[in-house]
């Protein structure tokens, strides 16, 4: 693909480089771009630099943050002695959504995955570990994606945690809602028949 | 979707402003951009502002120039009496990777539309018919999409400019390559039928 100006050669070839965009797609972008009005194509470079320079990660969990502390963890309405460990950023929005948990969160930056060459000391896993000494947290309630790199992580985790001897629970896994049994995995099924609840539970 | 930072908020709105991406895609690519460093996102940034601020449009045949006259019109070696008239810019691009085409183009900026409020007056026609003038053009090539608003748009335009006594001719409908006959449409297959080639012709 030719194209008739190097101006617009290199701002495609910018898009470009995003994941899950191509050439065509990236082109499409900015010939819409180039339709919009130059103070606010402006305004959309200058917003992407600033983010890029000025965001923070929070020192206490590693979440996004405007300042060095996030809106999380300076929330004093939410429950300081609870930690949902997070394999990132992303996770932490999706739990956020659910409107359901109202502690605070520690992003790992990652799960432990030998094949993709990431171990133990890549993760802020010390730092998790400090803050609960710190901060004698009650407990820590892992959210992490149900692989063998997630079962991984959780068992290396809680061996560390072991002697701070503070409570230390995962998210239920089992049946989707509207799944269907018959479509179920084996492995899942047969946990959920394993950790099977009493209805009143359930039903809570 | 709650995000834990305004500065990763502003860029995710201005992401997901752009055709096609959502805003989970956008959150996608703004983590994207958060994990790059910082000078690779500054030089993002400034690209696609440098972008829309120097851009030129060609000042003879409305094609995207880095200067005000496109490298197709002031490259001495194409037919500058062949003139190409195509809706937009897209499809400059996609005539020039065939590589079958050594004239020049006219950007019309759209087609005729009613509908969408679109009339002669707001595409760039008056300057196509000033060029033919000028220039005294040999051949008008038609490439417009085989829609009513792209032969309302040929037959405006032919009216105007069959004083002028200037060849006017247009690309081939037919059935693509590759299509299969039992699935094209009546009009296409009538018309191909119609304006059926000899055989020499076409296997020229």
């Amino acid at each position: 693909m030719q194209l008739p100006s190097s101006l617009l050669e290199n701002a495609v070839a910018q898009f470009a480089k995003l994941p899950g965009i191509g050439k065509k797609t990236a082109l499409r972008l900015v010939l819409h771009l180039l339709k919009q009005d130059t103070e606010d194509v402006t305004m959309f470079g200058d917003t992407i630099k600033k983010m890029r320079n000025e965001i923070k990660f929070c020192q206490r969990c590693y979440n996004i943050s405007d300042g060095n502390i996030c809106s999380i963890c300076a929330n004093s309405a939410r429950n300081q002695q609870i930690i949902c460990v997070v394999e990132n950023i992303r996770d932490v929005i999706a739990i956020e959504s659910t409107g359901q948990f109202n502690g605070t969160y520690h992003v790992l930056g990652g799960i432990i995955s030998p094949l993709d060459g990431v171990g133990p000391e890549q993760l802020n896993i010390e730092g998790l570990i400090t803050r609960i000494e710190k901060e004698s947290t009650e407990e820590i309630l892992f959210a992490l994606n149900p692989t063998i790199q997630g079962d991984t992580t959780i068992y290396y985790i809680q061996k560390k945690i072991a002697p701070l001897g503070c409570k230390v629970t995962t998210i239920a896994r089992g049946i989707a809602f509207g799944g269907e049994l018959e479509y179920a995995d084996e492995m899942t099924l047969a946990r959920s028949i394993t950790n099977r609840l009493p209805v009143g539970q359930y039903v809570k």
